[in-house]
Parts: structure tokens; sequence; C-alpha cells
């Protein structure tokens, strides 16, 4: 019955994501910020960390990746990727068109604008600190509607007016489940890998030398993103996610290269990607595990005094 | 007297960004959201959109970055970084034992968690939908002090209980100044170059290659952030800054190279970089302008016939 510490209140997105994961026994634990959601497993107070990553609707994700840097080392063992679908509620009994006000956190209300001018034309839309909190105004009277995750319907004693809400479709916001470090979780041919980097200089290039690193191991980037190494300007910690299980050969050999390379080097976790990805799951010629063995013996021969 | 659209209520980092590039006689225009923002520049109704493009306090800069990507194409002309330092406003008359209640935006609260646990223990952390609407809750009564940026004190008659405030030394935030396409800004000898690139085929070490481009013609990047392309898994968009002019000619060859490497490059702009940088202000040997003028002779030379 593993306890899971989520960026609340309840009926966050981020609460939607940690029940996808979550097993009915478990224990889900609304924490008021993402560093205090990731503070709490560090603390050993929850086992697993359920925070976003990318995208979000509801804060902000550079703070999470910062949080994520630095302190006791947590290792990703999942991700959830969920669409960016609101559900719209009411109070009980209230019709579209008596709704006045609307409320959500402006990042949700940015996203489903076209909606509400065309389904709620009246009403005026409000900024609420999260779409949980909306939810919670709505049921106090302080405001008609919430644009809210789908999840808050099962918490707050309001009537879904609308659901699959978005202006564009296909938006996704990904989330990862963190815990300490232990047993890696078993590569299922599919996954993802992220790590943290440092370069050990400032030159020009080196992010151009780390990231062929990656390719001539046939290695394919999923997301990179620079942030300001501890607010010194002109350093920087680089976010790379990419194809492939660090106990696989070739991804391996690419992490000791980056780690020959790099000041700093933080393994954030190997675990399985939410949606197995069509292209990109054949591994390269040259790059399979057999290749690296056949060459590892090759070369172990050709030291041994043997021509093969 | 240009009108200067900002990312509002009055009272906002965005604001104190405007404030910074604006001389006397500019309109500042504050507006609900950043796009909002874009969208009045765009439309002629201001000339000139301040936005958060980095490590925002107030808001989700990718948002900004996707609807920098998209529609009418709008060019940057400056940047203003501002330190992360926070002033705390309390109503007239309220001495520091008295404060019950301290709002701000949740991003500002979290980075101030520290100063308020040594300074204001009593006070009770509350989130607002932003800086400035904080300071607004103060006024009326709702909380005893708002965490604002520096430029809420010229605006609301609130007393300045303590000023420079920030957990971490160092923190800056980084606005653009963007208007309609038109006359570049002269190069300055430090300038920044932003650009928006989508690859022309998702193969593994697109990226990679790419940043060669720029390696081999000694240009230094300084930020990089890729974002899903329209929602669909696997595609990404790149935002990268870049040292340098594009009327230099190692970064308009290099540019020109990713233009024939993409299926979109969106050019951002190049401006004067807030901080003339002491390191990688030096053009690497060979990539000179006058390295390329006399490149370009010896060429010219061969291909007419004559060996220089």
């Amino acid at each position: 019955m593993p306890s899971i510490a989520y960026f609340g209140p309840q009926g966050t997105f981020s609460e939607q994501a940690a029940r996808a994961h979550a097993g009915d026994e478990d224990a889900l634990v609304p924490m008021r910020t993402v560093p205090l959601a990731l503070a709490a497993v560090r603390a050993g107070e929850a086992d697993i960390a359920c925070v976003p990553v990318e995208n979000s609707v509801e804060g902000a994700v550079s703070a999470t990746m910062d949080a994520l840097a630095v302190d006791e080392p947590l290792v990703a063992v999942a991700e959830v990727v969920l669409p960016v679908r609101f559900s719209v509620l009411v109070r009980p009994g209230l019709a579209a068109e008596e709704v006045r006000t609307v409320a959500s956190h402006p990042h949700a209300l940015a996203q489903v604008q076209g909606w509400l001018g065309e389904h709620l034309p009246a009403a005026s839309p409000t900024a609420a600190t999260s779409t949980a909190a909306a939810a919670v105004g709505v049921l106090e009277g302080e405001w008609d509607a919430a644009v809210t995750a789908p999840v808050a319907a099962s918490h707050y004693a309001l009537s879904v007016l609308a659901t699959d809400v978005a202006d564009v479709d296909g938006a996704m916001t990904r989330f990862l489940l963190l815990r300490r470090p232990g047993e890696l979780p078993a590569p299922t041919g599919s996954d993802r890998t992220s790590i943290v980097v440092v370069a050990a200089a400032e030159r020009t290039g080196v992010l151009a030398e780390m990231l062929t690193e990656l390719a001539l191991r046939g290695i394919n980037l999923t997301r990179i993103e620079s942030r300001p190494h501890q607010g010194q300007l002109g350093r920087y910690r680089f976010y790379l996610d990419l194809d492939g299980h660090v106990v696989e050969q070739r991804v391996g050999d690419a992490l000791a290269a980056l780690h020959r390379r790099c000041q700093e080097l933080r393994f954030l976790g190997s675990y399985p990607k939410a949606e197995p990805s069509l292209a990109g799951a054949a591994v390269l010629t040259g790059n399979t595990d057999h290749d690296y063995a056949a060459a590892g013996e090759w070369l172990a021969a050709v030291r041994g005094g043997s021509t093969p």
C-alpha cells in the first residue's frame, strides 16, 4: 500500500495522473507545492511523488525540474501522459445560460477561450489559483462554473456541464512518478531515460558534441531543455529525455561517454514510455546489445593476442 | 510615443521590464494574458509587446513560446533581464509582527519560503493569481501582506516592509520586446539571435546535426528548448538562442544552412544582449566577417579561372 504524494489540492491533473498509476490500495496524499511533494519522498514520508514535468496547465514545470536536479536524487519509475481536456463543473441545477462567471487556473482558461466564447458567451472568466480551487469556489458560491481536470467531479458535489473541453486537439501533459533510488524497472523494449547534465566546460559546440554521442549510438532524443545553472549566467544544465533503457548497452555506453564529458550527470530514471512509439522503437543496425557483445568479444580477442 | 503592451495587471515583473526599456513618453498598456499582448501588436493596437520568455515567476513561458511560433511573425528588438527579487508590501501602519497572512503568485511564494519563515514566521502564505493581484488584495483588506515586483509599490498605496527579498541569490527572469517585422536593430558586437526550427525529418541525430552547423561556425548557443509540435507526439519545435547578429556572416551562413535542413525556420530577432558577455564575445578564428569575405573572394577567383 504505497503512498503517493501529488501536487494538490484534490482534483488536479496531478491527482488524475497519480490515479492512472495507483492501485486500489494506494494512499493518495495532496501536497501544497511540487517541491513539497518531492521533499515528502526524500524524507520517507511518502513512497512516490507524482509531479508534472511537461506542458503543465497548473504550475511551473521549470521549478519542478530545478528541484529534481539538486538535493537527494530521486528516480522516475513510470510516466503518465494525459490529454489536456477539461471538464466544466457548475452548481447542481444551474443551466448553461445562467452561468455568469467561470473560474480556473489562468493557464487552463487560456486553453478553453474558444470553447467558452462559443458555449458560455455571457460568462466572464476569472482566474483562480488552481483548477481544483476553482471547483471549491463554485461550491462556496463564489463563481458559477469551474474549468477543471475530469477527476475534480469525483471530489466536489457539482454537476458536469461539459467534458472533453479543449480548443486544440491533441495537447498532452506529462507527469513522472518518482521514488528514492532502488531497483530499476525492467526494460520493456519501449523505454525512456531521463538525465540532467552540466558540461565540464562552457565551450562553443559542447552540446553538439554531447548530442553527437547519442546520435552515433542511434539514440533518439525526445526532449531537451536548458536551464541556467544556479543563476550563473552562461552556465547551463541540460535536461534530456532519450529513447531506451540504461541496461541496454548503447544507452549505458552513451551515458558513460557523457559521464566522461560532463561535470555533473544525474540519472533521473529509465521507465516504460506511456505510449509505445511506432517509429524509433527498432534499434539502428550496429547498436543492438548483440552488436555490442560481438564487438566486445572481438576487442578482447585482439587484446589477448589472437586475430579473429 | 510608442505604446507597449505587457502582461498585466499593473505592478507585475512584465511592467517592470517594460519600464526598463520604455522612454518617458511611452504608453504602457496592461493586458490580461501574454497571448493577448502579442495579439495587440499583431493587430496594430500596440507597437511593442513585453512578455516573459525565461524563468518567469508569474506565468507559463511555454504558452508564450508557442504563441511566438505561430500566427503573424513578431520580431524581438530588445531583451530585458531582471533579478528575481521581490518587495513585501503591507497596509500602511502595519508592523511585521502583526502580519498574519501573506499572499502572492504561487511561483513567487515558492521563491521566498525561507525569507518568510525567518522574517514573518506567524504569517500563513496564500496563493493569489498574480503578484499584482496580491497587492490589490492587501489594499482591499483580504490579506495583510503581498510579495510583489518592486514596481508594484508605485501603483498601490501600500507600505514597503522589505525589498530585495529572495531565498536564492542570482536568479534572473528574462523578457523580450517584440514588434512587427521591420528594420533590424543595428549590431552592437554583443547581440543575441532567437529562432524557432522544425526539422525536415524526424531522424535520430537531426538536432545534433543542426547544432553542429552552429558549432562549426563558432556560434555559441545560449538556450535550447524543445516543445511538442502542435500536439503531434514525436514531432518537435526547437527554440534556440545564439550569440551573434543575423547581419554577421557566420550567423547568416548558419541560419541559411538551417534553412536548408529545416521544414520551418522562424526568425525571432537579433537584438543587443542585456548583459554584454565577457567570455564568448570574441569571434573564433576563421569565423569573422573578414574571413568570410576573403573566402568568398578566393572562391570567386577559382570559379573565374584564376588560381590565387
